[in-house]
């Protein structure tokens, strides 16, 4: 059997399961109820050990029979069976298709704002993940996709029936797609490269494409284009588990800031899926207020550090993780002492294709900030 | 010679033109100055014969000795030769590049917000295009890229030197990722579909996609991912040229109907791209208030319209090339007095691949709303 039909069984198994058990329950007269981790800050930690941030031990049991629960029990259940059927009819919907089809079976007034794709956490798909120790993905559920690959990473994709080889060496001037799911009915078929860089923004990304960046370095060109998504996070993981070093290279700033921690540690409202999305072995490569050092030009293209910027350095400077690392510390002080910071594009300004040369200068002398 | 390298000299022409005429207004000792299309609202029309808006015939100079203009004369100045150096270099970069690259250069203080890739109009750049009657994406300056592409379309896209095939039935869960550029160095080589279907919400074109609705319709399916982007908008003007209908299919709301009369008439702040981005061809296909009449169970599956969408059904209702549509006007009553609203995720409810269904009852019927 082929990994992606085992994985789904495993999951309609899973998911079996829970029902089997709420079954026995009802029969014994108990109350129907499951457990799952406790997903709030007191259970949140940062594991230093491993290196990300997951959910502690604490756990939390739902039950039907509880006045402030029954609702919210009946919805989950309901979405379990949703699950399954999208399971077993081999589709994929979004969380908001997942939402019209409990509004239509259950006729109910369900809370619309529980399933927007915009809100990053929904708690009661979260409750399932947890409870089931699966992914939304492994759910059928799609996530917002964002962020696109190239260079040599050849895989195959079996979706609506069909196979498809992606070679992300012949993508164009556009690149792949990172889709929502790459687990399921994705397969690796050749890893070829010698490390992958993770580019914040979308237009720098562009720059490096054009210039064969991935051609001549050999490696994996990703942007998450900002933030990245959960299929971006879990891409990079993976990618990392082949023994690929990963470099990360954003602005000098609280949000490139954040987007490098996200990937190498995971987040707060993600921590449920910890060792999933986290890549602790991540390094991040620039752009600092230390290059200014080596590249003495960026002196004069760093621009004003905004609020934000200074709340975050100072905030960061809190985080025992971020504490224990020499270099990030002096970064952090030198962007609260100028009160500047700098962009990653303004590594265009002698000419459009310096910033490469800056890259593999730092990657070559591995000058990381770990 | 190829289109896109002609193209590319044309461009480099009329820039050196520009700076030709401007040396010869100094050696007379005159200012030099250059003319633009005025873009201010009294200039911006909505032309009822051609059906998109447009800037009208006023014009404007702009003169270097003038204490006004002086300094942003100076700058528009720099951008064009920064521009004629990117395209001698066959490279490309983003506003933000551009800005770096001048800071370097000029060595002043440049306002960066003017250069900020999300104030989608940058006057300086705009002063150029409108002055050469080219766009910034012939200059090879890059936009924000959005949107997705799959079904019968076969391009061949040059770039970075090498030319790469792309076959947009062989792009699985992920489909093409929609460039900035869809002109220079972008050949159409196979358009073989019957239509093309514009599809607001990523999340939809995932699921008509997974149900390969563009393979059992022949038709182009394009998600803009929401508000779309220049490059889409280009691409689907540029579809609708080799005579493919296109059809769009939003949101019933304030945010779904803008998608679509942008698309189809274009938009004030790009006025001065008029018949380069608009396609008047294009028809709404839904989802619709109206469509409750023949899918009755949307009825249960309406959402509360908030006051964004009141207030532009409002508005919408005041606009004269809306006002003369009966179906238009309907359709926008039954939102002001329902005060509710449906997203097409809603037809979704009976079962995941009704969507599919409706879309091809309503076109083969041609239920739309022109």
């Amino acid at each position: 059997m082929a990994a992606a039909a085992r994985k789904e069984n495993e999951v309609i198994g899973k998911l079996e399961r829970l029902g089997l058990s709420m079954l026995e329950e009802i029969k014994s007269e108990a109350s129907p109820s499951f457990t799952t981790a406790l997903r709030s800050k007191g259970n949140i930690i940062y594991d230093e050990g491993v290196g990300y941030i997951r959910l502690g031990d604490k756990t939390e049991e739902r039950r039907f029979i509880n006045v402030g629960q029954a609702r919210k029990f009946m919805q989950t259940v309901a979405i379990a069976a949703k699950c399954k059927k999208f399971l077993r009819e081999n589709s994929h919907t979004s969380i908001r298709g997942l939402y019209y089809q409990l509004k239509f079976s259950l006729g109910e007034d369900l809370d619309e704002e529980l399933f927007s794709e915009q809100s990053e956490s929904n708690p009661l798909v979260e409750d399932l993940e947890v409870a089931l120790n699966v992914k939304r993905e492994d759910l059928n559920l799609n996530t917002d996709r964002k962020g696109v690959v190239a260079g040599p990473l050849v895989l195959k994709d079996k979706f609506g029936g069909e196979e498809t080889i992606i070679d992300c060496t012949k993508q164009g001037r556009s690149g792949w797609m990172i889709p929502s799911d790459v687990d399921n009915g994705m397969e690796f078929i050749e890893v070829d490269a010698d490390y992958v860089l993770v580019v914040e923004k979308d237009a720098m990304w562009q720059r490096l494409n054009e210039d064969k960046f991935w051609k001549k370095e050999n490696c994996i060109l990703i942007t998450p284009k900002g933030q990245a998504s959960r299929g971006c996070r879990r891409l990079i993981r993976k990618l990392a588990s082949r023994k690929l070093p990963v470099y990360v290279f954003t602005d000098c700033d609280a949000w490139g800031w954040y987007i490098y921690w996200a990937i190498k540690t995971g987040s707060m409202n993600l921590a449920y899926l910890g060792s999933d999305i986290a890549t602790p072995e991540a390094k991040f490569v620039g752009v600092t207020m230390g290059d200014i050092k080596d590249y003495e030009f960026l002196g004069q293209l760093t621009i004003n550090a905004k609020e934000v910027d200074i709340k975050r350095a100072e905030e960061m400077l809190t985080y025992d993780w971020i504490a224990h690392h020499k270099d990030w510390v002096n970064e952090l002080k030198t962007v609260l002492k100028t009160k500047k910071k700098l962009e990653q594009d303004a590594l265009q300004g002698p000419r459009l294709s310096f910033v490469g040369d800056y890259l593999k200068e730092k990657i070559a002398k591995r000058k990381f900030l770990a």
